[in-house]
């Protein structure tokens, strides 16, 4: 459970009790690290919203402002703590966790050159995700890596699918524009492309709508189209998700070592050496 | 079919014939008070619709607030009927029905207080899956257990693609309102993620909609992750169907070891040994 | 293939003849005869389709009208004839078909006495299906009851999920009418329910959206129960096709009758008796 | 990979030397040749939607039209050398990208003669096709196929789902048409068509919606129909793309006569018999 990266710097004293505590889930003083640092996050998050809404600015906004930075100090001094605890904190730095706990303060400081830039600290929301280590990780672990390991094998097809998608939105949108024209809302191809992609997916805001009744035509068959695309995604999907759990026996063949075999399998289907079951 | 908390106060005398009739559903007598509770609870319904609209408030307001009136009184008297006959008042109080039962009356009481709440009586319709019980019983319930088993098995799954996707829609939802802004609609963060939590789940209602050609462009991406992301639930409840109906008693063969069979098997499909279940 | 309804009334003579160039689709005459038949359907349907559009109706409306008429009269002519060839008239008017035909030339009639009547023949598209009798008809026959069977087997699961659905919508349209009120577009119950229905289908029109932050955040909610509810029917639907296709050896069992078995099934799994295949 | 249409003129001599660096796809200068053409496609596509934004035409305008030309005049001249460098080069211009690499140049041609025919120009995306040649050959071609191959095995229930689709839509239209009326959007049938088919997609544009309350009900059914039907090319395609990796192979293992075998599979997994394909 704890990779390498995680390592702690040393066996004993401060930096060992530090690493312990932010980095271990199981005792009480672990646990309760854990969830004052998610209270921490979630509040902080809010207070990003909040921070949005015009009228709450108005009222609030010195109060907001001083909560996100007692916020970002806080979990600047967390960062620069568990550098100080692992044992590679350059590998730390760069595995997925550090990056964003780095991106998680960064946008308060930019705020103070970039106007704007403290709203995207909502980015803090991805941190979340340790929460899963804390609620019955192993469990919840399993099911992602299920999900991702689905998606993973479709990737390719994946990739195939959205560019055809991008393709066909591409020669839609230019002969929406064609047919359209800017009197009706096309008024480019860049837009009729996103045009086409909305409709496509069938979000359809209705922001742009074709007008012309050979436009509306068109329109109908991208959509009888667009039908059989939205299926694509969910077939290669369903199927990668079949396929992970048809062929649930990972049983190394003894010989050529195929790992996975078909649930009644007595024979590996490769090389024919009979698998080490008991029948 | 009766369950515990339905069961009878006593065996004979006029409670235990009001309970034959309420909670019995074979009978000639039973099936008439059936319907006719099934046809008060419909007409309630109706009632409350109609009292929404504001050209037949204005013209048959009385009647209707009439009708409620009547109806929430028939409903709390079979509602302690209810009580008085069954073993466990308390028990049947809490029970999913009980809850139901309370709630179908409270918003007209509540009304006496509270202006508007008499509108949630529609929550009476929930009462209507009592007709369940009624046509074809056992059939019904055994397709319903069958989706909800599905959806049961793939809870974890399903809380996982909540989390993720509200972690985008937060994410987007901030982008979207750095990039267009207050002055295209986009007015806080809060509404940034309802836009995006529409527009990933293709409803797209078009109230807020980019106008900047980045804010277009980014909407593109947003609803081309969409794409993949309805495909999850998608994949993860027919896995789960499938499996549910597939092959879904793992009950090893004594002769042959094949594990699975069809979950109507009596004998193993492949060398026709009888199985070990008590038929 | 002729079923019983379509007999011929005899086997020889002017009403044989008839017959046999109506209901057949092999012979050439046979084909041409059909062919006329849709070329005269669809002919029939865009006169309908142009006669809706105000501009062409007033320049071309008398054309129209007397296409329509003609149409319609040749339609019933058809009708008549159908019903005098066959041997059992009254079974043929109240087949599929035959209700289809009357139903195709009904409106005509009722416009005389009715305006806007003669819309509907549009409803003559459906004599279209007939094309599939002509066009390699035994496979798409065999393609269709492969997609009537999944969906009847589902058909209890389908009625389930419409009642789920409902009662959601209604719940949350009397919601959605107290949070949001008439002043933003939930004018009524009903319009509540039909908004409901329409985000949860995620088809979203936005002529009703919410516009306070409480209607927004029950909105995100509703949307994200609405894309659980969409896998539902894909689930039931994609599990029907599976299962027709996955237990696709229809072998009966000669002992039990048993119709399906697995695929690589030997002996019957209901009663073990070895099923009748060449190992 | 080189298919007929696509063998070289000539053995020696530059028309073998040009045949190879267009054609191949391996070597150093081969590789360079793909990566030119493939930027010089997409820079002109660019090129193409930068010219559809009216500002950027206004001000940049002879500059795009001069690249324009450029790019077309190399491919034109790229289009006659891979005719004069193949040995059929009828064949050629018939084959899949022969006729996209004509209409990839004909658009600026015809803009001469007809204006706004350079827009379609973006058709030019279709050439990037061509990258799949290239990055990972094999692979993508193979995961191309397969999905090529799951959409024609289905290619007889997808006509008849898009003819079942068109059919409601007709009626659904025509019946809106007389209920919601002209005064509400529904200004003649093929509009309403168009409505019911948005509408059926759950793309919902919003720029048509019922007004009335009896066609704000017949739109709920229509939506819940539609439900039903967007489950149908999903579960086709689904149940399509299963069959066609689960046990693709039909192959009765000779010794225990088990019928079907995993793609890779060469030796019977039940037995462990060697199964009779050329390896």
């Amino acid at each position: 459970m704890v990779r390498l990266e995680f390592e702690p710097a040393s066996q004993s004293g401060w930096r060992a009790e530090c690493h312990r505590i932010i980095f271990g889930h199981t005792r009480r003083d672990e646990r309760i690290f854990d969830l004052i640092l998610i209270a921490l996050i979630l509040a902080s998050v809010l207070v990003a919203m909040l921070d949005s809404v015009a009228e709450v600015d108005r009222e609030w906004g010195d109060w907001l402002r001083a909560a996100e930075w007692t916020a970002t100090i806080a979990f600047t001094g967390e960062y620069f703590l568990r550098l100080a605890v692992v044992r590679h904190p350059w590998r730390y730095a760069r595995s997925f966790f550090g990056v964003i706990d780095l991106l998680a303060v960064l946008p308060t400081y930019l705020s103070l050159f970039l106007f704007g830039a403290q709203h995207l600290i909502v980015i803090r929301v991805l941190r979340i995700l340790r929460v899963f280590r804390i609620l019955k990780l192993s469990q919840y672990v399993g099911e992602s890596s299920e999900l991702l390991a689905a998606l993973y094998q479709s990737r390719r097809k994946v990739l195939l699918f959205v560019i055809s998608v991008i393709s066909l939105a591409t020669i839609f949108g230019a002969i929406m524009f064609l047919v359209e024209g800017p009197e009706n809302g096309f008024t480019s191809i860049p837009r009729g492309i996103y045009w086409a992609i909305v409709t496509m997916a069938t979000v359809g805001f209705g922001d742009i709508a074709p007008h012309t009744v050979l436009g509306q035509a068109i329109t109908s068959l991208i959509i009888i189209i667009g039908y059989g695309i939205i299926a694509v995604p969910t077939g290669i999907f369903t199927a990668s998700m079949m396929r992970g759990q048809d062929r649930s026996i990972i049983l190394p063949c003894p010989r050529c070592g195929l790992p996975e075999h078909a649930a009644d399998a007595r024979f590996c289907h490769r090389c024919g050496e009979r698998l080490g079951k008991s029948d």
